[in-house]
C-alpha cells in the first residue's frame, strides 16, 4: 500500500493568480490525487502578484503558505524547487531566468517571450543553467492531440501532405475590455503571441518544423496598437504545405482552435471547443469510408488512466493537470521534457516563427525559418 | 477580503471509494477553492469500505483523516456533518437512515434503493428525521440541462408535446466483467437503476410528472440476472408524450444520454458526450431557421461563474461539484434542495416509475403511475 | 452502341399529380436518361386528377399524351402498362385493384389502405392478377438505407439488439393548412398511416418482423380527427427490441425520420435529413474507435453507378427514381420485387402493426402481432 | 392555364458529353417540367464531341437530334441559340468564340480559359459579340450560397472581417487515373483552374473584390505536370483577410468545399458535402447563442418554389439546373447575367487571381491584383 510518505514532495511558487494562475492551481491540486501516487506531491508554498489583497485572497483560496507583491521572494525561497510562471507576457523572462538562475524547475506561459529575441534569451539563459523548462503549451495535453501525435509517429497517416490550423476566438470586437492583451508593451502582440503561438505549436508538434511562411499580421480596429488577425501560406520540411490562422475576429468561436492533418493513408481533424474528439479517416479501402468521431477516452487513450469510464468526458482545465504532471515526472525521474512536453526551445522557436510571418507581411516577401 | 476563517467548516464521511468515491472525492475537494468562497468548507474526516487496504489508500490518496471498514463509525463521528453515500445500491438504505438519524445531512447516490418499496422506506425515515437530502441525480447539474430547466420554465418552448430520452451504453456485452453492477442482490437490477432511473429523473426535471408508461425490461444474454435493456412509450401529466429508453447494449455509445424536448415555441436536443452542448430551435420565425449549437459557456450560463472564458468547456467530473456546492449551499443556508436538487422523494419516484416499467411488461399492461 | 431502339417503351398511366406525382413524374422523367439504358424506357400516357385544369396543366408540364379527370380512362387504356398511383389514401384501392385487373402492373403510394382491412384487401385482390405490385415506401430506396440493409445481410452488425426509429416533422401545428391530410375519410389517419408506416417499413427491412408493440396514438390538437403522434416500444422476432415514434409535432425537425440499429459486431445510424449520410460503428477492436460518417456517394455503394463522380449528392427526389427504376426492371425482366422493393403484402403488413399500435392505446393491452 | 405553345423554345447545341455533359443536359431536360413555367424550353438539338459511337450514344441518351464529330457544325446551325460548352479546358476558347460571333449565346464551364490571358481573351471577344455570357461558376446556385449572399448583401453579417475558404478533394494520389486534368496542354493547371477558380469565385460572389495574394502552387507528385495544391493568404478590397486552399491531396474529402465569412454581426458557414445546410450565427444577445445549422429548403429559401416541402434535401446536380435556369430567365428577358451569375468577366477575374497566386510562389512576393 503506498502511504504519503513515499511521494516526495516538491515547493511551488506560482507568479500570477488570474486565468492561469487558476488554471495552473487547480491543475496541482487536483494532480495530487486523480494520478495516483503523483511523481511529486507539489506542496503550495508561495504565490505573487501586483495587488496585495487579490493576492492574498489567491494564496487562502488555493492554499498558499504565503502571498507577496515582489516574486523575487519566491526565487529567494529555498523550500520552492518549481517557479510556476502564469503572470503577462512582460513579466515571463526576468522572473524565470532568475529563478532558473536560482536552481528552481521553471514552467512559463506562452507565448515564452513578446517576440523572437526576448524568447531566445529566455531559453538560452534558462537551459544555461541546467534546470528543467516547460513551456505552457498545454494544447500537445489534451489527450486527442496526444493521440494524433502517437498515429502520425506510428505512421499511421503515412506521408503527411497538409496541416491546417486555425485558432478562432471571437472577443476582439469588444473594445470595452480592460485587459493587459491589448497593451503591447505587456502583451508584446495580440493573437500572434496569444494564439498563433499554439497554431505554430501544434504544427510543429505533429507535422514536424516549418520552412517558410507567407503571410502578415492585420489590426482592424483603429487605436488598437496590437495584431487582431494572422494569416499565412506555409511550407514545411516534410514536404507538406497548409494554412495557418489565429484570430478574434470570427464571430460564433469561442475557443475554436481547429487543425487538420491529411497524409497519404489517413488525416485527422480536431477541435478545440469538442476537445474530447478526434476526427479519424482511415485510407483502408473499407466500403464504409468516411471520417469517424472517436470520443477519445478509452482506457488505451493518452491521459485516460488517471479519468473516468469511457465516455465521461474532460474539461480544458483538466489538460494542465497532464502538463503539470509531465513536468513533475521529468523532475522526479530526470528525464527529458521533450519531446511530449514543449521546451523553451520550442517557445523560442514558435516565437521565431510568429515573428517571421509579421516580417513577411512587412515586406511583402516570403520569409524562410532561420533559427539563432 | 475573504480569509479562511469566514468559511465554516463541514466534516464529511463517505462511505464507497470505488469510481463514485473517486466522483464525489473530487467534486469536495476542487469546490473549495473553484467556487468561491464555497458555502461550506469540506473537511474529508471518515472513508469507509469493505477493503481494508483499498480503504486506506483511498483516505491517502484523498486526505481523508482516517479509514474504517465499518461505515458506523462514520455514523457515530460527531464531526461529520454530512453522510455521502457512493456505496453499492445494497449499502445505500440502512448506512444512510441511520446517518439521517444520527442527525448527519445525507447525500445518496442513485438509484436511491433496489426498487420503489426500498427507496420509499429510505425516504420515509430519512425524511422523518429533518436532515437535508439528495439523491445523486448529478445530470441536474450538467449546465446545459438546468439551461433546460431555465427555458423551460421560462416558457421559452411552449407547450410542451415531445419528450423522448434514452441512456446508450455498450458495456453490456463483456461478460468478462467482475462487478456488482450484474448482482441482482447488490445492484436491484440491471439498466433499469443504472441508467433508466436517470432518463426518468431528467424527464421528470424538465417535463414534470409522468402518468403511465407501457413497455418493459429485457435481458439479453442468457444467465444474466439483471435487465440488459428497458423500453417504454409513456405519457406526461402535461399531455405531452415520448419514449424512454435505457440500454447497455448500443455499440459505439459509450455514455450517451441523449434527450429531447418538442414544445410549441421551440424545441432542446442534448447528448451526454457532448455535455458542454445544448441544441436549441425557436420557432421564431427568422428566415434562417434550425437548431443552434449552444456551447453552454457563458458567463450568464448556469455555474459557468465558477470556470472559465466562453468556450473552455468542462467534464463529466465537474458536476458533481456542481451537485455537492448546491447541497453544501442547501445546509448552509437551510434553504429547500429541491427543485433544482432531487431530493430523496424524487429519488423513490423514480424507483416507482422504473418499477411500473418492469410491471407493465410482466403484465403487457398499461401501468398507471401511483405515488405512495 | 446502344439505340433507342433496343430499349422497350412502358406505358405510365398516373394517378394523381400534386406532391407524389411531380415526384414520379420527375422520377420517371429523369430515369430515362440518368440510368442508362433503362430497363424500359417509360413513355407518359395519360394522367388523372380530380381538377381538369390542373390535371391538364400536369399533362403538358410533364409530358403526358392526355389529361382525364376519370381514372377509369387509364385503366381502359390499352397503351397503359404501369398504373402509378400517387393520389390520396382514399383513392387508393378501387383504382389499384381495377388497374390490376385490366392486367397492368401497379405502383401505389403509402400507405396501401386507409387501415389493415382495406390494405389487406388491394394485397390479397391484386397479388390473385399476378402483377407486379409495388408499395411505394422510397426510403428502401436511399443509398444509405440499401448499404445499411446490404450490411445487415452480410453480418456486418452481428446480432441485432436494438432498432429505435422515429419519423419527426413539425407541420401539425399549422392549423391554416387545408389538406386531404387531416380528413379522416381521405387520409385513413394522421401521422400513423404517413409516417409511421415508413418507420415500420425500415423497421422491418433492416431488421425482420415486429412480433409485438406496446404503445398509443395521441392526437394533440382539439377538434383534430387525425392522430398527431403516435409511441410504441416493440419487440422484434429476431430477439431485439426497441422504440417507435411518428409525430407532427417536433418542432425544427422538417423532415427528420432517424433510426439507428446496434448490433454485437457495430451500429448504424441515419437521418433522411442527411440522406446521404450513413453513420457507421464498428467494434473491431480499433483503438481509434467510433461512429464514421459515411458519405454514401462511392462508385462501390448502392445505385451510385447512375449518378456523379463521389461527394456530388444527390436529393430527396431522386430515390423515386431508384424506386421506379427497380419496379421497371422486375417488369422487363419478370423478377420479384421483393426483398428490395417493398410489395403491397410489406403494405399490409405496415399497415397491420400500425393498427396493433392503435388497438394497443385503445386497450392498454400488449398487441401480438398476427398477420392474416 | 398555361400550355406548352405559350413557352418559346430555345435550341441548345452542347459540347462535351462526359461529367459536365452529363450534368448540363440532366438540367436543362428537368428544368423544363421542374421550373414551371421554364422561361424558355430548351430544345436539345444537336451535341458534339470526340469520339464518334459515344457521342451518338449521348445523343440518344439525352435527346439530342444530332451528334457531331465537329463543334463547328453546332455553330453553323441556325436552330441552336445557346452553345453549351462542356468539354475540357483546352477547348473553351475557340468554340466558345465561334459561338458568339455566330450570334449565338454562350455558357461555358470553368475555369474560363487555361490561364488569364486566355480567359481574358474568351471575355473580351464574346463581350464584343453582345450575346449572353456565363461562366459555370454553378456553386452560386446552390441555395444555401445564394442565401448566404442574400444575408450578406442585406447586412446581416455587419462589416465582414474574414473569409476562409478551402476545396478539398482527395483523387490526387491515384495515379492510375487516366485522364485530360493532368495534362497541362488540355486542362492548363490542376487543383487551381479545377478547384481553386470555385473557391475565388464564391470568395469574390459573397465577399468582393481580392486586393492581394501570398502564396504558391505546389505539387506533390514527381512526374505530375499540373499543381496538386494551392495555398494563400488574401486581403480583400472590403477590408477583410483570409486563407483560400485548393487540393487534391486531403484522404476522406471527396467534395468538401468549405467557407467561413466572420462579420461584426454574425457568421456564416458552408460545406458543399452538407450543401443543403448553412450554418449561421447571429450576435444578437441571445443568451443560447451558437451557430444555427440551417437546412436550407424552406419556401421563402432561393430557388426552392421549384422543389419540394421543406426538409426533402436537393441534390449537387440540381444547381446546374438553377444556373441554366437562370440563363434561360436572362435570355427571355433580355436581363443581366449578374450579379447572381457569373459573366465571363468573373471567369477572366477568377483566373487572374489564380494566376497571382502562382507568380506569388514564383517570386515569393506578395502579389496585388490588376485585372486588365
Amino acid at each position: 500500500m503506498l502511504t504519503i510518505a513515499d511521494v516526495t514532495e516538491i515547493g511551488i511558487g506560482m507568479l500570477g493568480y488570474a486565468f492561469m494562475g487558476k488554471a495552473h492551481a487547480n491543475a496541482l491540486k487536483k494532480m495530487a490525487y486523480m494520478t495516483w501516487p503523483p511523481p511529486l506531491e507539489p506542496k503550495l508554498v508561495g504565490i505573487a502578484g501586483r495587488n496585495a489583497e487579490a493576492v492574498q485572497e489567491a494564496a487562502t483560496r488555493y492554499g498558499f503558505e504565503y502571498a507577496t507583491q515582489d516574486w523575487r521572494d519566491l526565487v529567494a525561497d529555498d523550500r520552492i524547487g518549481l517557479f510556476d510562471n502564469s503572470g503577462p507576457n512582460s513579466l515571463h523572462a526576468e522572473p524565470t531566468i532568475a529563478a532558473a538562475e536560482a536552481g528552481k524547475h521553471v514552467v512559463c506561459e506562452k507565448p515564452l517571450g513578446r517576440d523572437a529575441a526576448e524568447s531566445y534569451d529566455i531559453w538560452q539563459r534558462v537551459a544555461a543553467t541546467g534546470v528543467k523548462h516547460l513551456c505552457a503549451f498545454n494544447y500537445r495535453f489534451v489527450p486527442a492531440v496526444r493521440l494524433a501525435r502517437e498515429m502520425v509517429e506510428a505512421g499511421e497517416l503515412g506521408e503527411v501532405r497538409h496541416f491546417r490550423g486555425r485558432y478562432l476566438q471571437d472577443w476582439g470586437d469588444d473594445t470595452s475590455l480592460d485587459t493587459w492583451r491589448f497593451d503591447p508593451q505587456a502583451a508584446g502582440s495580440g493573437a500572434l503571441g496569444d494564439l498563433m503561438t499554439h497554431v505554430v505549436d501544434l504544427a510543429r508538434f505533429l507535422n514536424g518544423e516549418i520552412e517558410s511562411v507567407q503571410g502578415f499580421a492585420h489590426t482592424f480596429l483603429a487605436g488598437r496598437n496590437v495584431d487582431d488577425a494572422v494569416e499565412a501560406a506555409v511550407q514545411f520540411a516534410n514536404g507538406s504545405v497548409g494554412t495557418l490562422e489565429a484570430t478574434r475576429f470570427a464571430h460564433g468561436h469561442r475557443n475554436a482552435f481547429q487543425w487538420e492533418l491529411n497524409g497519404t493513408k489517413g488525416s485527422l481533424i480536431f477541435d478545440m471547443e469538442r476537445l474530447n474528439e478526434l476526427q479519424v479517416f482511415r485510407a483502408d479501402g473499407d466500403r464504409a469510408r468516411g471520417f469517424k468521431t472517436v470520443l477519445v477516452s478509452e482506457q488505451t487513450h493518452p491521459f485516460w488512466e488517471y479519468w473516468w469510464p469511457p465516455g465521461h468526458i474532460i474539461g480544458w482545465g483538466d489538460t494542465f493537470m497532464h502538463e503539470l504532471h509531465h513536468l513533475l515526472r521529468c523532475i522526479a525521474d530526470d528525464t527529458d521534457v521533450e519531446p511530449y512536453g514543449a521546451t523553451f526551445e520550442d517557445g523560442y522557436r514558435a516565437s521565431e516563427i510568429c515573428d517571421a510571418i509579421v516580417r513577411s507581411g512587412e515586406s511583402g516577401a516570403r520569409e524562410p525559418i532561420t533559427f539563432r
